[in-house]
């Protein structure tokens, strides 16, 4: 097939993410790299050795059902990895012919099966963005304790549920569950009647660490394989009743949602800047004077049932972006690791609800409507305080370069009514 | 080799626990069942023909270093297993030889590697004990808020993290981290000064649900493999700082404990007893009218380097019971599928810290010295708020029958300097 590669693909030759795809339901599950419209198969690729360099010679990593084993290898192997398809796919984009066998492992993306791109072995959601923090603290323990006194000192962050991260595009089923009314009593048992979306992004680790030796924030570069979009589904009135001592559980485990396409590190370098400033200035195991922030833009659209019937396109709920986070990534592992947490490939690490400082650049309805205070208006006259049946939720992500696009593709789904 | 059971072994024919070990370096792992002093190798039985059943045969889910596949399998494999070993084992016991090729497949326990049972996905702990969330509530709250409102009325559950699960005898390195002394201004960094342990059982979870499909209580004796001792292993000063709005996290997930063999739910049917009444009554979906408590003797020695040397035996610190627990396994299973949320085989389920209703069946330091405030007196005139290095923390669990234990073995480790 030949390369189509429109100036806004998310998927330019600067892109190049990592995803785990079935080329058809009788064929074995492998790595490939989107490239424009299509998928190039690098278990085809490797089988007749085009990934001779020192890294990754010896053995076929991308001939397996996650990218585990890759992220395993660490830097050295991601950029042979990177460089090579870089070199294979650059004749195409002059309309010169590809090399032999490359053309043949290339995939119209809309023929393949998208898997999830890692066996994620541990869950961790962080807490990271401040303007998050201060919304949900002060609309659930007023706005005096909204930033607890922790939060300045120390990512903030728990244990998500690694078995229920689901694809993009896996139907969401409305969670039923304990909630405890405005006034009642005692708790009533139902469907949840605040089901919302978090807008995340989060990164896998690579090598990992040994239990008992931390990742320095310095060497923390060598241990973020890529980034993902990440919808933490949440149900406000049950995390509400529950989450008192131990924190969320119930309320936001049913199921996670990411994007298909895992985006190299090495692909959001030019879109590397200063974070926020942090004041107080935090201990030394999470100082580090490099940028990491990274301007990468985020939306959320909401197309309900109604909107879809009438052919009315999604309609954006948010924008924000990632470089708002006050804690960095860097800072997420090293602190992660400094009580001698071992961390192994493929753990995914999400940095909590990305708001941003505008009322419209919040990154879940609860913030955007306050509560349900403040409804949405759709463009059919529905009304949304909360998620309903029928509705489409999508994050997108992207990087704007000179003329092109660094894009992470979306991290969807539908909700489906509470089974019975 | 020779069976011998003495009356006092906690691996009586009336235990057969699963656990996973390796025979020599050069062999690989596989399912054994532990009696007496012996491993009975079933990967090795299994080649041979020896489980032919209907459930069993046509695979060897022995043959795998995990426990997973035959989990998976459900309530008519585990029967099936059971009984057949039974009745390979049945001759042993009378000094009757056993048939050919069982006496090959036993080890002599003392001379096999054991390895964690089961490759665990996720790792629930719940705070199920009404005795230890009052008292550790009344310290970290206050007795006015000890129980917070939604305990009576739920398992309160959190994630744990999977990938840190350890065997009994892996070393524990002093985690390092912030905290708060009290009455400072701004956080501090340095090793735990307040190292405790948890004594829990948890269990293992069998054939697992579809994604939306939730597990009913009366349908959880189906999904409960067996259980094993827990140490929840956590960092007290860490704790307090950190845990506020998202719950425990670095101060709990640098290791947990578990021991290595696995005593079925079968084994523990003798001793089933009622549990504690329930009131207010639970929602209907956590409703059972039968009998899920179980009488479990539980205990945790402490043996200090000072103890060691002089070749003091460990001091028993608390004796508790298993019966003590509030909620009970099928409720807690009920509750975490409710909402549609997946187990998987291999998830484990911690029950957390349990302690009875009297000073001496406190299941930690934490409660046990009551904060520190009445430290331990150990047989070398050492005393212990919490744990210093060179302490070997050691639980145990068994069931007293006529003449015959089903036991659990141990759960323990030492606790080694942090790193620098």
């Amino acid at each position: 097939m030949i390369l189509d590669l429109a100036a806004d693909s998310p998927f330019s030759i600067h892109t190049l993410p990592y995803g785990v795809f079935r080329p058809s339901a009788t064929e074995p599950a492998r790595v490939g790299v989107a490239i424009g419209t299509a998928v190039l198969d690098l278990a085809a690729l490797a089988a007749t050795g085009h990934f001779d360099g020192p890294a990754l010679r010896g053995g076929n990593v991308f001939a397996l059902p996650s990218l585990n084993a890759f992220m395993a290898l660490g830097r050295p192997a991601w950029d042979e990895a990177r460089g090579r398809v870089q070199t294979l796919l650059a004749p195409g984009l002059n309309g010169r012919p590809l090399a032999p066998g490359v053309a043949e492992a290339l995939r119209p993306i809309d023929c393949v099966e998208l898997l999830l791109p890692a066996a994620i072995g541990d869950y961790t959601d962080f807490y990271s963005s401040r303007e998050h923090a201060t919304n949900v603290g002060s609309m659930f323990r007023g706005p005096d304790q909204a930033l607890l006194p922790n939060w300045l000192h120390l990512p903030v962050a728990y244990h998500g549920r690694a078995g229920t991260v689901v694809r993009s595009g896996a139907e969401i089923i409305r969670p039923r569950g304990q909630m405890l009314p405005p006034g009642a009593p005692t708790p009533v048992f139902g469907p949840t009647a605040e089901l919302d979306f978090e807008l995340e992004v989060g990164f896998f680790a690579g090598p990992g660490n040994r239990p008992g030796e931390p990742i320095s924030i310095r060497s923390a570069a060598n241990h973020i394989f890529g980034l993902v979009l990440v919808n933490d589904w949440s149900a406000r009135d049950i995390q509400r009743w529950e989450y008192r001592p131990l924190g969320p559980f119930l309320s936001k485990n049913f199921a996670t949602t990411i994007s298909p396409w895992v985006v190299p590190l090495a692909a959001l370098e030019p879109f590397r800047r200063p974070g926020p400033p942090q004041s107080p200035e935090p201990l030394d195991y999470l100082r580090d004077d490099s940028d990491w922030a990274f301007d990468i833009h985020l939306a959320a659209t909401l197309q309900s049932e109604a909107m879809r019937v009438a052919g009315m396109p999604p309609l954006v709920i948010t924008r924000t972006n990632f470089r708002h986070l006050y804690w960095s990534m860097p800072q997420q592992l090293a602190h992660h690791t400094i009580n001698g947490c071992a961390v192994r490939p493929g753990d995914l690490l999400a940095s909590g609800t990305i708001s941003g400082p505008m009322p419209d650049s919040r990154g879940s309805l609860l913030e955007l409507t306050w509560g349900g205070a403040q409804p949405l208006e759709l463009p059919t006259g529905e009304t949304r305080r909360f998620l309903e049946d029928g509705d489409r939720l999508a994050l997108t992500g992207w990087c704007q370069g000179d003329g092109y696009q660094v894009g992470f593709g979306e991290a969807a789904a539908t909700v489906r009514a509470a089974n019975r």
